[in-house]
C-alpha cells in the first residue's frame, strides 16, 4: 500500500483535481485512499489585487491554507502521515501541539478510525483543547518544557506503539509539498519568484522548498523560487541566526509574540532550515507584533481574508522589503496563509474596530455621518 | 454585466471547476468576476462511511459548506449578491445577522471594495462581532426585536442607498443553488434521494430546492430529491406548522436552543417554505438539543467533521427517521453541513471531553490504562 519514496519519472496527473491525488507520483504513497480524506487541498490562490493597487506592490497572491478542513496547513501533512500510520498498522497516533496541529491530527485520526493522543502545554487556551477534544482525542495538558516534551513524546511513542506525527515528521513534510505543487499549477505551470512562509519548527518551509526541487528534477521547472521564511521579532531564533550570519540557531530567550502559532524558541528543524535557505538564495525576515497586527487588518479589509497573526507575518515582511526597495516590481510573490483567524479571535482588540450601539428607533440617526447617504 | 434571470437552455459548463463559473447559465449573472471571489464553493461531498457502518444507515454523505471562505454556506449567497451590488452601482452593502451572515457579507464587501454595515442583536457574542468587524465593517448592536430590525434595515437601505442583502435576498438565494448543482455533479450526475438541511429563515432550503427544479427543467434529471428541513425543538416555527398540518407559520414563543444559527422565531420565508416542502413531497423535522449535541460529537468522532450545532440537526433528524424505520436502506442521503464548529466553540462542554493533566516526568504513568500499550 505505501511505497518507498519515489525514485524516478514522477509526473503531475493532469486528469486529477488539485490535492494529493494529482501529485501522488511525488509522494511516498502508492495510492490515495479517499476514505481517509476530509477534502484537504485545492485551496485558492487569490490575487491580492486591492493591496497591490493600494500599496504599489508587485503582483502578489495569497495561497489560503486556512481553507483546509480544520482551518490550517497542518491538514496537508496529516493526510499523508495518516496514510502511513494506517499502512504500518498503528492503532493510535499522537502529536504535541500549541494549537493547529492538535485539531488536525485529532480530526484525521477520527476519520481513519484511529485513537489519538494530544500533548499540549499547560497554558494552552481552552478553545484549542476543545477543538481537538471534540474529535474524541485524549488530550493531556503537560507541565514542563516544550522541547523536552518533544523528545518525551517519541519515547512514549516507542514504548507504547504510538505514531507521534510531530511537526517535522518526514511524511508530514512530504504532505506540505502538495501546496507547492498546487501553486505551480495555479500560476499556469510557472513558479512564483518569491514565496513568503511563516516559520515555526521549519517543517512547512522544508516541504515547500522540496516541492520546487522535485519539479526542477522532474523537468517541470528551470529554477526554484526564492523563499523568505518569516518569524515574529518576539520569537525569532532562525531569523536572528540568519541575520548575524551564523549557521546554527540558539534557543530564543523569553519568547513573546501575538503570533502564537510560530512561537517556538527551539525549533527542531532550525539548523536545517538555515542551510536550506542559504542554498536556496532566500532569506529570513522578522517582524514586530505591531506590523503583524496591521498586516492582519489589511488582509481582512482589502482582500476579505481573515487569517491568524502568524499568517500575517508574510504580508508584514513584504512591506518591510518594499520599504528597503528590495523588489524590482516585476516579481510574482506568493504569501502562504497558514491558519484561520477564527482560531485566534480572542487576540483581536474590539476597541480598534468600528462597533456602535443603538436602539431600533434611533438606528438611522445613530449611523455615523460618514456613512454615505444615497449611492 | 448582470443579465436577467436566465430563460432557456442552461447547460453545466463541464470545463469549469465546481463553483459559480460552472453553473453560470443557471444564475442571474452574465459573467463570473473572479476579482470578487474568495474561493467559495467546490466544498467536499464526504461519504460518511464510518457512521454508516456503525449505525446501519443508508449511503450517507456530508456536503461540507463549513469549508467556505468565512466558514459557512452564506458565502454562496454573498458571492452572487455582491456581483449584483457592484453592477447596480452600490457603494455600501448591509445585512442583519445573528452571526454567520455578518462575517460573510463583510468579507465579500471588503474584497469588492464596498463599505458594509452590519446590524446585530444586542446580545450577540463578542466573537461574532470581531469576526465581522475585522473586515472593516461598521457593526451596530441594535436593541429591539429582530423581525422589526429586518423591516427597518430595508427602510434604511432605501433612504440611504444601501443594498441590504439579508437572508431571503433573491440573489443570495440564487447563490445557494450552486451547492445543489455541485452535489449532483459530485454524485456523478445523479441526484441524491433525500437532502437534509437546517432551516432558519428558509432561504438556503429554497435555493437548494430550486437547483433541482432547474436541473429537471433543463433535462438533467427526471425528478428532484425529497428535502427534509430541520429545526431545533426549541425554535421550530416551520416544523411545528408542518407537523400540525397548517399552511401558515406562527411566531415561536421563547426560542431557546443551542443551535443559535437557526434560532429564528419568525422566519420571513416560512410560509413559502411550507408550501415548497409540500410540493416537493418532503418534510420538516425537529430535534432536541440533546440529540443535536450528540450528533455534533458523532460527526467529529467518526468522520472528523467539526460542525456547529445547527448543522448537526441534520444527522439528528436522520437518526430520528431511522428509529421510525422511515428508510428503505437504499436511499442516498445528503446532509448539508452549514457552518464550522470553530465559530461556536464556546458552546462545547469541556467536562464531556477526554482531557487530563500531568507533569512531563509522570506523563507515561499518567496515561490512562485503556490506552493500548503496543500496536
Amino acid at each position: 500500500m505505501v511505497a518507498d519514496f519515489p525514485h524516478k519519472a514522477p509526473r503531475i496527473r493532469q486528469d486529477e483535481p488539485l490535492g494529493v491525488s494529482r501529485y501522488i507520483d511525488f509522494l511516498p504513497l502508492a495510492k490515495f485512499d479517499r476514505t481517509l480524506s476530509l477534502g484537504e487541498g485545492g485551496t485558492p490562490l487569490q490575487p491580492l489585487t486591492r493591496l497591490m493597487a493600494k500599496f504599489g506592490l508587485p503582483p502578489i497572491y495569497a495561497k489560503n491554507e486556512a481553507m483546509n478542513p480544520t482551518g490550517s496547513f497542518k491538514d496537508r501533512g496529516s493526510i499523508v502521515a495518516i496514510h502511513k500510520a494506517k499502512a504500518m498498522g498503528f492503532k493510535t497516533v499522537g502529536t504535541i501541539s500549541t494549537g493547529n496541529m492538535a485539531g488536525s491530527t485529532a480530526a484525521y485520526a477520527a476519520k481513519a478510525g484511529l485513537r489519538s493522543v494530544i500533548f499540549v502545554k499547560e497554558d494552552t487556551p481552552k478553545e484549542k483543547i476543545l477543538a481537538a477534544g471534540i474529535f474524541g482525542a485524549l488530550v493531556v495538558k503537560v507541565r514542563g518544557e516544550y522541547a523536552a516534551l518533544f523528545r518525551k513524546s517519541f519515547e512514549i511513542g516507542r514504548s507504547r506503539g504510538i505514531y507521534f506525527m510531530n511537526s517535522v515528521d518526514p511524511y508530514r513534510i512530504e504532505g506540505y509539498k502538495v501546496t507547492g505543487f498546487e501553486i505551480f499549477d495555479q500560476l499556469g505551470g510557472r513558479a512564483p519568484d518569491l514565496v513568503f512562509v511563516p516559520v515555526s519548527a521549519g517543517g512547512h518551509l522544508i516541504g515547500l522548498i522540496r516541492a520546487y526541487q522535485d519539479l526542477t528534477t522532474a523537468g517541470y521547472l528551470k529554477k526554484s523560487p526564492r523563499f523568505v521564511g518569516v518569524q515574529a521579532k518576539g520569537c525569532a531564533p532562525i531569523a536572528r541566526a540568519f541575520e548575524s550570519g551564523k549557521d546554527r540557531i540558539a534557543p530564543f530567550p523569553n519568547p513573546r509574540t501575538v503570533a502564537h502559532a510560530i512561537s517556538n524558541p527551539s525549533p527542531p528543524g532550525g539548523n536545517f532550515v538555515l542551510r536550506l535557505i542559504a542554498e536556496n538564495g532566500g532569506a529570513m525576515e522578522s517582524v514586530s507584533d505591531d506590523e503583524i497586527l496591521r498586516a492582519q487588518r489589511l488582509l481582512a479589509e482589502y482582500e476579505g481574508i481573515f487569517c491568524d497573526p502568524a499568517s500575517a507575518t508574510t504580508l508584514a515582511a513584504v512591506f518591510r522589503m518594499a520599504r528597503r526597495k528590495a523588489f524590482s516590481g516585476r516579481e510574482r510573490i506568493v504569501l502562504v496563509i497558514t491558519g484561520s483567524g477564527l482560531k485566534t479571535i480572542e487576540d483581536l482588540d474590539i476597541a480598534e474596530l468600528d462597533v456602535h450601539e443603538a436602539g431600533i428607533d434611533d438606528l438611522d440617526t445613530a449611523l455615523p455621518d460618514r456613512l454615505p447617504v444615497g449611492k
